[in-house]
């Protein structure tokens, strides 16, 4: 073990569509590639026996016994009150109490943003947490880096104008670190480009953003942006970004269904799609990222990745590294920064004090 | 001429990205195939100059002069002020003076919106109307009928949940004449199924729509499900139907670009895509339907379409096609009378003395 102070990733390792099983590869993978130590929460035995043959650095991953676990279809809020011991709550507590750097889990959403809000502490200042999605965007796919964030896509429902405006800053921040984006570019999704669209709320978030130092905010854009690649951090309440991002999830789904009908149809189809595989496989990416990538849940304390219910072992090795990325370049801290630099020392204060109460 | 009243429609021949010649063929189109009576109404000279030499039944088309036009570009409300002789509200007008029955434009949407509600009345009881959208889904891509209608796309930014169970209501009459189903399935669009999802509007608004006689209301649907066609007709706020249904433009458009990246890169894909052709041409449905299918204005006593800006001659001549059939099948009777159904003739009452003082 190195001497230096790892970072250490608490697993929900119960979390996920398919068990223990990628959960507990992935860790392996992470484990494997990167200087990290990942604490495996769940089902002591399954887990020991899932390891066995396993090879991995010595006590870089580390069995943490829930003698129960929460279910993807099972109801968050109820599943939380009655399981005490389910692994996603034992995680997370193990980052509370300072055990672990970041929380990771494949679970049910809503599950992981209810934990996450028992144990963790929002970030002094953030009104609202948010989940943002990493999307691969079309119009720069030549380039290396294509990909943009959107938040939130369903932490909450509605939400004022001032929560966009610290959505904003938390994307940037985010961005920033993960894609080495010195400045990204912000933009709110509207109805329109003009400042005036979209209704009040609207129209006082761009005022807000327009004012906000040191943040490169462009103006509104559209839906037809989204895909475009021309903004780097997309912001909207977590009820329209909850529908555009399953719009977009059900559209690639869509068109795999056609291009299946398209091969079962046509001899030449048939033909012609195997010459296109790889073009193909391009578009495969939109729905992959939202599996692959990891959606980081940002406002708390510490880091939390929800990785995608389907996740495979490569999704969950992901999002174990970028949790440790996340940890290492201290995100949340940056965060923090940027949240006391909008709120002021004196509201920040004052809500210090009333935590304190 | 037939001696039966023939319909007849007040056409915007300035409306649109392409100027009066679209619509001057699209109008020529329409009179030929179908019993009906346009009115060409835009600057006579052009208008005179552009049906020369094109022929159709005597009578079928005529020229009705507007001094001025309104940019697609022009601020609608400002515009609207300062062109009381523009193309659009002399339309309107003839409309509203009884002698036209629909009125169909490619104009900037905000100023078709705006010119309607100027010179045209609600339907007693609307409290909102609504630009609804049609578009191809996936599902059902083999059967001749795949087409779901999604309302409000734009003519409001935000409403409340009794405003939501009014769109059901004309989006189902709407899709009940001109798809010919007889008990149009009508959903909600929200962030999950269950009814109390999405927030106290929304489940308001399941509430309303699920306590309405005679309405077909399958419950919520998700981002996901629009393309899927589980769904006749999908009911959500403005802001983000709007926002939804240019993602979607946004996506088929960046596939398109995806697809002419990889004929240029590979030789194989180019063999593949001239293979695929036939089948890429169904991807390109969606966003033909934007432009083609044409958006009826509902909420009116009588029946506006708004073409899309690109409109072709083909979709103009659909779009007057189509309000022709609503004419005939007295579709704004019909949402009528579902909504006094629904508001009770007290409330109607009422409204229809306010409207007298």
């Amino acid at each position: 073990m190195s001497s230096n102070p790892q970072i250490i990733i608490a697993l929900d390792a119960m979390g996920g569509d398919n068990g223990i099983e990628p959960n507990v590869k992935g860790a392996v993978i992470a484990a494997n590639s990167h200087p990290i130590r990942i604490l495996l929460v769940g089902d002591k035995q399954k887990l020991n026996e899932s390891l066995k043959g396993e090879s991995y650095p010595d006590g870089s991953i580390e069995i943490i016994h829930a003698s129960q676990a929460i279910g993807m279809d099972e109801s968050p809020r109820k599943s939380i009150e009655k399981k005490p011991d389910a692994s996603i709550l034992v995680a997370a507590r193990l980052v509370n109490d300072g055990k672990a750097d970041a929380l990771v889990s494949a679970g049910n959403t809503g599950t992981v943003v209810l934990a996450a809000a028992k144990y963790l502490s929002r970030i002094l200042g953030v009104r609202r947490t948010a989940i943002a999605t990493v999307y691969p965007t079309m119009n720069e796919f030549k380039k290396n880096d294509h990909l943009a964030l959107m938040l939130d896509v369903g932490a909450n429902v509605q939400c004022g104008a001032e929560e966009l405006a610290q959505f904003a800053i938390m994307g940037a921040a985010y961005v920033a670190d993960i894609r080495g984006v010195e400045n990204p570019s912000v933009a709110l999704l509207n109805i329109g480009e003009e400042a005036t669209k979209g209704g009040e709320k609207m129209q006082s978030a761009f005022q807000l953003l327009k004012n906000i130092p040191n943040l490169n905010f462009i103006g509104n854009v559209e839906g037809k942006d989204i895909l475009r690649g021309v903004v780097d951090v997309v912001v909207t309440e977590g009820f329209v970004g909850n529908i555009v991002i399953k719009t977009l999830e059900g559209a690639a789904r869509s068109l795999r269904q056609l291009t299946k009908m398209a091969f079962k149809a046509r001899v030449a189809w048939r033909l012609g799609l195997l010459f296109l595989r790889k073009g193909l496989s391009l578009l495969q990416e939109i729905t992959d990222y939202a599996e692959y990538g990891g959606a980081p849940l940002l406002g708390f304390e510490k880091m939390v990745i929800i990785a995608h219910g389907r996740s495979s072992e490569k999704a969950i090795s992901n999002a174990i590294k970028v949790a440790g990325k996340c940890v290492r370049d201290d995100v949340c801290g940056q965060i923090g920064k940027y949240i006391y630099e909008l709120e002021g020392k004196a509201g920040l204060e004052y809500e210090r004090l009333s935590r304190e109460l």
